[in-house]
């Protein structure tokens, strides 16, 4: 049989999703939304950032560097060649428009990939900022300012991620020439994952042991140059490349790096804080490192909105498209649509309610959180300078964990949210499975998960002996010793609710976070000091009561901000504030439901309490249900940020995926390559079947 | 600067890993193992299949097409021509070497990535099989066997999934020219997810409603040609492609269909249970469906033998890993070697061991469900013949929990060992990103995973009416009925242990895991009966007591069977049944410590007795630990199958990593495209000072 249709490249007919269309689906729950959806993305964001976002907007949706057409179709050399297109795009048009840091900050945002440049910008420059002299200003800095040399950040080697004292590689003095010898002595000394090191990079920030005068001081920065300027070629001395594919993040150029007894300049220690004096080598130590540990809260605070921003994308997605998507007629209560029964948009199911409803609480729990950790910085920082270093533990202990805690939700989350779009949650046209992949290292950068809760954990063991020895008072800025100080007044507190509505209580809730995590540190404490068990047999409790303390500082920090906010409390916003509470109740009681057992086992929680609790989140679903579609709305995400089928603000799902598989570029070609080999013979041999029967068994 | 050492490609020097290496660490762990790790293969697979796999292996290790060298780094299309150069060979070496079914599923396994034809195979032939007349055999099934034609099976559309009464494609009989007419009316009954209809199929099995006589009958399966025979060409009326880039599976070629009143013969109507006259166009009915279900069965033991596989890879590569990945030195325990202080490895953590080890035994967990539910389905498969319907409903419930049960615990399972890997976990040279991302599919496919545990639950709340009513008597193939019966006998029992170790015992744990898995159906059927609430509101409780009933399973067929099974109970297996028994009790016990919320709500277990359990969780662990690496290389999976740097057998991590990196194709050029147009201008412009001090602003 003949074909004369060709339709290459595919085009798909002209027809519409049956029933009512996404547009109209959305519309009708929009139209429930019982709050001002403007006004609540104006609270968060404010007015000002909305519109520097829509600017820039403007201005990459129009920018073929800035296109995302082609995304989920690029093998990792054109992901990477796009990347730097976007890299030199960008530093342009922030000189042709002016931008400031916000506005390039948006951009990068918005284009949501990290490119060959990022790390760059993200490491390298600040590092230079941070950690150089001001001739070492002048020789790396301004010129990495204008892109004449090109930076990463070379810490992590093949052996050794976490532990930074173990770190093999070897910058040794040589007081004859004034030089330092740079030195990879095994395989596992090579830099490893370093952003930007594959193929972009000409200069590295390498982490080295400072070797001077025979004595080992430990790692050190310097300033290495790698490839050449004129034509890239890596130096003599120098084995440099790309670590090959990952799991994601595959626009950027993670690269290795050995050196062969590599000589560079003095001026190459990066100088600002320690010193090698020339010619003795002599070595003088830095001041005390105690101002680094504020940058780090701040590190994380932006990690911890980073995270509210993929809750947000992720439910934006899932929401809309649970509301599009339809499945089997729900007999008890068959969905009408203009009169016909239609079957059931998922997201009417209590199922996909309870694993989407509680991730849009958790995104509005994480942006609250965000905001006091920036407020305590800034107060931190201001203390600090005036001498006084009390805040900081604390500070420094909460913000290690509620960077593990958070990121780890927001892993978990996004893929909740992949699954809970059903097989379309597959498709790359989702938007959610690059974002999982890409996601993914937040939960080992910056620390990792695992080992940060341990830091968290020495604190509240710490205050908790304080507190037990009558060392530490109950004051607004630590709310460790305040929880840990009611526990010990009373350790056999029991929760005081006698029906489901009483757990819609914020005193009653933190009271119970708080005596969950007294008691699992008086437990861990016990079994240290009093039974002597090991740090290493207790890990699996440590990480837990670090999750139990950073529960309990996300679920204050929205319950204290919404009765305290200023802003919240005027009238014109009682209806932001209502939906605010009953969002805060979801995400306080949803995660004493995923905590269960642990409300259980310290006896704060019976099971007849567990079970109004259990009601009464039913009860929160139902009442959020109708506004979900508001709540996602609010985080103000733009289609060209989400670039998803499933998750537009115009609800044009089906259309979008059949737009989207039309410009798949196998689509663009008759036959795929393999077509004349491997298929053809088959087929064609079935032409004649006087030869395919001599030549094929049954088998074949 | 200029430079003289090219290295391109890029090669490493030859230096070791610092410290033991890989091999003489696991060389140290295989000397702790007590038991006889062959033994244990020969136990699970036998003999012959060992056999087989090492003669099958030895033959694609040498076949080009089979290689993997690349799979890492290929992009889309690649994969698929790839695919198909693998499912010619496969085909021919099948003729060549006189394969049975066996040998090729071997083949298949090892070389571990779906293809094009995959759905040829496993739906394409076997519906063929079963759904036809001897004249369709004859015109569709000789030919698809001998490649003539290429299908797939078309069933999911683009707007329907799950709900397959649902689907909207038609097919509309004909009498005046004895014809169906194939349409698709709207955009949402796109036939969407088709494997192999992409690119590769020039026929597919088509489900579509079957209207005759003005009657909608619903979906009926159909033999449809879509692309020309002679060149491939979608034929006129087809709108055909492959729906684009997936988040794994990539390997294939899922795609799309669109009929527009698309006229095929009454012959692609498969005719072997209804049939339309012809001419008349008069239907008839397909006898009883019941028999069907009894494959079912078969299919979703498959599916949990398929999880001990990934279950065992998983674990081999995350275990091997951990034995040679050092991390900090452990103060209070330093590890030695040569009499010198060696970072710890991580598998020295009780975290680590927490994370990995109770999956080690999850994997042998599924092993024994897997082969006891082929016992059951041919011991039901026997009775069915004998006309005895008695054993299907639990069968086929506890089938459907199963299925949704293991692949759910198996894709977090090997997330969690990806994690566990930590940085290097992230490359593709782990071999569990990739895994990951292919293994998805199953928690949707043959049943949604949510779901499915509707089914199981409506059977079990049925079946709780019956022992209720008294309907029931307790048999030994059906132990729901026993569970619930004894849970009537005695609601307010308590759970007997006294001591951690008195938790080593399998008839507490069964007792417990039914207890808590009748409480939990006798909860939800209170509710639903008694006070009227909707299936909707049930929908979280449902799901968990279909998944507290799949653990009772899953616990009772580890133990059972290690208390029956007459090859372990011989004396020269004692070690082998003890290891054997360690881990079905960490099996069990982490499994309780998991879902420890429902056991204290049901009254069964204490607080008291939940610090026990925890308590010898981390002895299990602590034994377990020495067995690790001998309990994953008994699961017998070749390099060839893991193709891992992480997981090789010899432990050369390190090595491998730096080999696999030098295969990089990025690292095959001395620059990268977009080098010239995107880096050079920059760097160029720097060397002229002059002309960047004009061009720049401090900004660039």
């Amino acid at each position: 049989m003949a074909a004369n249709n060709n339709n290459i490249p595919t085009k798909f007919p002209n027809l519409k999703p049956r029933g009512p269309g996404g547009e109209a689906l959305l519309a009708a729950e929009r139209a429930k939304t019982s709050f001002d959806v403007n006004a609540l993305s104006k609270y968060m964001y404010s007015q000002q950032w909305l519109d520097k976002m829509n600017n820039v907007l403007q201005i990459i949706e129009n920018e073929p560097a800035f296109d995302k057409t082609n995304r989920y179709y690029q093998s990792r050399p054109e992901k990477i060649s796009t990347g730097l297109w976007k890299d030199k795009r960008m530093a342009e048009l922030a000189v042709e428009h002016n931008w400031d840091d916000q506005d390039s900050q948006i951009a990068n945002f918005l284009y949501d990939q990290s490119t060959p440049f990022s790390l760059h910008y993200g490491m390298f420059i600040p590092t230079l900022r941070s950690q150089t002299t001001d001739e070492q200003k002048k020789l790396f800095l301004e010129r990495a300012l204008k892109h004449e040399i090109i930076g990463c950040y070379a810490q992590t080697e093949l052996g050794h991620g976490s532990n930074v004292q173990g770190l093999e590689t070897t910058a040794t003095y040589i007081p004859e020439t004034n030089e330092f010898e740079i030195h990879s002595p095994t395989l596992t000394a090579a830099k490893w994952w370093i952003g930007g090191l594959g193929k972009a990079a000409n200069h590295a920030i390498v982490m080295a042991r400072l070797i001077t005068d025979g004595k080992d001081l430990g790692p050190h920065p310097f300033c290495v140059q790698i490839r050449s300027l004129e034509d890239h070629t890596p130096l003599p001395g120098i084995t440099v490349g790309d670590i090959g594919p990952k799991f994601g993040f595959n626009a950027v150029d993670n690269g290795f790096v050995m050196f062969d007894h590599y000589r560079v300049p003095h001026v190459a220690f990066l100088a600002k804080y320690s010193q090698v004096k020339p010619g003795t080598g002599e070595y003088s130590k830095p001041p005390n490192a105690k101002l680094s540990y504020g940058t780090m809260v701040f590190v994380r605070a932006n990690i911890v909105m980073g995270v509210r921003y993929a809750l947000a994308k992720a439910t934006t997605i899932a929401i809309r498209y649970s509301t599009i998507r339809q499945q089997f007629v729900d007999a008890a209560s068959p969905k009408k649509w203009d009169n016909k029964v239609i079957e059931t948009p998922v997201l009417d199911y209590t199922m996909q309610q309870y694993r989407l409803l509680p991730i849009i609480a958790s995104a509005y729990a994480c942006f609250f959180t965000g905001r006091e950790m920036y407020r305590l910085y800034e107060l931190n920082q201001q203390e600090m300078q005036k001498g006084n270093f009390g805040l900081l533990a604390d500070l420094h202990a909460s913000s290690s964990g509620l960077k593990s805690l958070t990121t780890t939700m927001a892993i978990d989350s996004l893929e909740d949210c992949r699954r809970a779009c059903g097989g379309h949650g597959y498709s790359m046209f989702s938007g959610l499975g690059q974002f999982y992949q890409d996601y993914l290292p937040n939960v080992t950068w910056e620390g990792d998960n695992y080992i940060l809760t341990q830091q968290t954990a020495r604190y509240l063991l710490k205050t908790f002996r304080n507190v037990l020895a009558g060392k530490a008072e109950p004051s607004e800025h630590n709310q460790t010793i305040t929880y840990l100080t009611q526990y010990l007044q009373n350790p056999k507190a029991k929760c005081p609710a006698s029906s489901p509505e009483e757990f819609l209580n914020a005193e009653l809730i933190l009271s119970a976070f708080g005596f969950r995590a007294a008691y699992g540190i008086a437990k861990v404490a016990e079994q240290i000091d009093r039974h002597g068990r090991s740090w290493n047999s207790m890990l699996v409790e440590i990480r837990n009561i670090s999750k139990a303390h950073c529960q309990f500082m996300l679920v204050r920090n929205f319950l204290v901000t919404l009765q305290n906010d200023a802003e919240l409390a005027k009238p014109e916003n009682k209806s932001m504030l209502a939906i605010l509470k009953t969002m805060s109740y979801l995400f306080a009681l949803h995660t004493m439901e995923k905590e269960l057992s642990e409300f259980l086992l310290s006896g704060y929680l019976s099971a007849e309490q567990s079970a109004m609790l259990k009601e009464e989140i039913v009860s929160l679903l139902d009442k959020v249900r109708p506004e979900a579609v508001g709540l996602v709305d609010a985080f103000a995400l733009p289609d060209y940020y989400l670039h998803s089928a499933l998750g537009r603000y115009d609800g044009r799902v089906y259309e979008s995926m059949t737009k989207m598989a039309e410009a798949e570029p196998l689509n663009h070609t008759r036959v795929v390559a393999g077509y004349e080999e491997f298929i053809k013979p088959f087929v064609h041999r079935g032409k004649n079947l006087a030869i395919a029967k001599e030549e094929a068994s049954s088998k074949l």
